[in-house]
């Protein structure tokens, strides 16, 4: 098969690759429909994340079942799945909590930009859609298998719902989809933290009411105009900076919540200022697993449309101008197609 | 009046200072049954806090009203009094949502490690008791004005609550009183970090079900057997070093909550290990007032002993035994009597 190869900063091929095949009775193989590229995989596209050698990229995925395992019997060949970055095994104390991205067994799957994925735990890990979707439906799974669902933890992090003034730090796709989370999730006003018009006409339809262009102090003294001096009630980080953690804890009211699903790449938040800002602090790899149930209903019956990240949609072949163009911030996301 | 004043590092004396008056209409003079000398006191007497020249000691008290200013409505001389070490108006919109101690008015008072105490905010920050109390519920009233209230919101911050294992860090009154909180907040198991024989001893008797004496990685691997490898639910953090702070966070399970209460010296958390742990953190200045009511009712009708953290009880004249005591941890706590 064909797949996405990162073999140092900024290299990124297509190239043949063995076909993955089912390795543990708990396994299935899919065919992916669509997969993308993620704002984290520009961390080693920059050169800030190390590889150890070529590295197959890729873990956002939805596709057609192909094969399953002797052991798999919540999924079969030719249903459409959606599944998250963090393959889990949905039982286990963590997973009931609702963390199935701290699942005690979970693992990859990686490589997902490719013709074919192996996905670890498929009972636990996949959900699939009543019927095979029509294609123009395809883009918005896609983006349940991360960016939706990260989007929606940072807001379900936190807080955002009924009577809350909800800002949100960073525009890209998680950010823009934290929007469409707190606009589902009841939220009074969504400020949206951008300075790139496209990203802000795209916050606007996603359910933002205002929009603010200043970062850093600046920033922070707006969201505090906006709101009686007090900061947000529910600030989501999607970034991942020093600067935008501070951003966003700096933004919120004393007794507000913070949900930050940037990874957080050197970040170091001082214990005082922390302290004295009295806010809650909830994040880390987004639990999308948890969310995959609701959000695919609400993607199949047309109430969302987080499909519209992807503004970049190229043939899998083409991945290295995918890349290239996320990391000019050309594109907000590239969808590539096997 | 007679009051502690720290003049240095190790140098607390007791001097004739001015009583204090009533300086605004919102303002009460409290005569004090009692106050203390807190954990936190002992930053500057240790030399870590700079003092910016001789200042009066102490924020913990519990007396009897003696002068309300002309807009004092709702306290009256004569009333036995509990207020915490944060005035607040408790009607902003920051109070209404529980925390007072970010009160947009919020301010001292200082200087309670004395015979009278000006209390601004009066109606705001003091709650009476129904009638003046008997002598021996003094110390366990005092204890309401702060380290109870903080070990409380510790617990809450923390979500300790039925079903759930609760790990406390710290042994100190604060540490202490958390594991009475987990226990009346209905904790199931409640695991005490201590190495000292009479703190372990009245940790058990608040209500703790199990004593760590490890501390750092073995503490953490400790609570990690005891847990089912998981960690626990909820983790108090009662001590503000970085040592502890990173304890806490590693003790807890992935979903699980810290409440930190600490006041976080020279504490930086890494953004990479918070982000992987999966926790809830929040903390910071205990909103003492929004429990206060409740507490003193507890105490009123003697379902909770608070009191039993002060081990040394000495005549205000004394204070500077009662802060060397607490500073070789000789003494849990120090009760001052003016």
């Amino acid at each position: 098969m064909r797949g996405a190869v990162m073999h140092a900063p900024g290299d990124v091929r297509v190239e043949n690759l063995e076909d993955p095949r089912i390795e543990r009775p708990t396994d299935a193989i899919i065919r992916l429909s669509a997969t993308c590229v993620c704002g984290s995989d520009l961390w080693p596209y920059r050169g800030v994340d190390k590889l150890e050698g070529p590295t197959p990229m890729g873990h956002e995925y939805a596709g057609v079942v192909e094969e399953v395992g002797s052991e798999v019997t919540g999924i079969k060949p030719g249903q459409f799945v959606v599944g998250s970055f963090f393959a889990s095994d949905n039982t286990c104390e963590i997973c009931r909590a609702g963390y199935q991205s701290s699942c005690i067994h979970r693992e990859g799957p990686r490589g997902a930009q490719a013709e074919y994925l192996r996905v670890p735990l498929a009972d636990g890990t996949l959900v699939a859609t009543p019927e095979v979707p029509p294609a123009d439906l395809v883009p918005g799974y896609l983006a349940a298998s991360d960016v939706l669902g990260t989007g929606w933890f940072g807001a379900v992090a936190a807080e955002a719902g009924p009577g809350k003034t909800v800002a949100v730090v960073g525009d890209g796709a998680v950010g823009l989809l934290a929007v469409l989370a707190a606009k589902q999730l009841g939220a009074e006003r969504i400020i949206a933290m951008s300075r790139h018009e496209p990203r802000q006409k795209l916050a606007r339809e996603y359910g933002a009411t205002d929009i603010v262009t200043e970062r850093g102090d600046e920033g922070i003294a707006r969201i505090k105009d906006l709101t009686d001096g007090l900061g947000a009630h529910s600030v989501v980080e999607a970034v991942g900076t020093q600067e935008s953690m501070m951003q966003a804890i700096h933004s919120t009211r004393p007794g507000g919540h913070v949900g930050y699903v940037g990874v957080a790449h050197e970040v170091s938040l001082p214990g005082m200022e922390l302290f004295f800002s009295h806010v809650h602090l909830h994040g880390g790899p987004a639990p999308v697993r948890r969310f995959l149930p609701e959000l695919m209903g609400l993607i199949g019956e047309r109430t969302i449309d987080p499909g519209k990240v992807f503004d970049l949609d190229l043939p899998l072949q083409e991945a290295a101008e995918g890349y290239r163009a996320m990391d000019e911030r050309r594109a907000i996301k590239t969808l590539l197609r096997p």
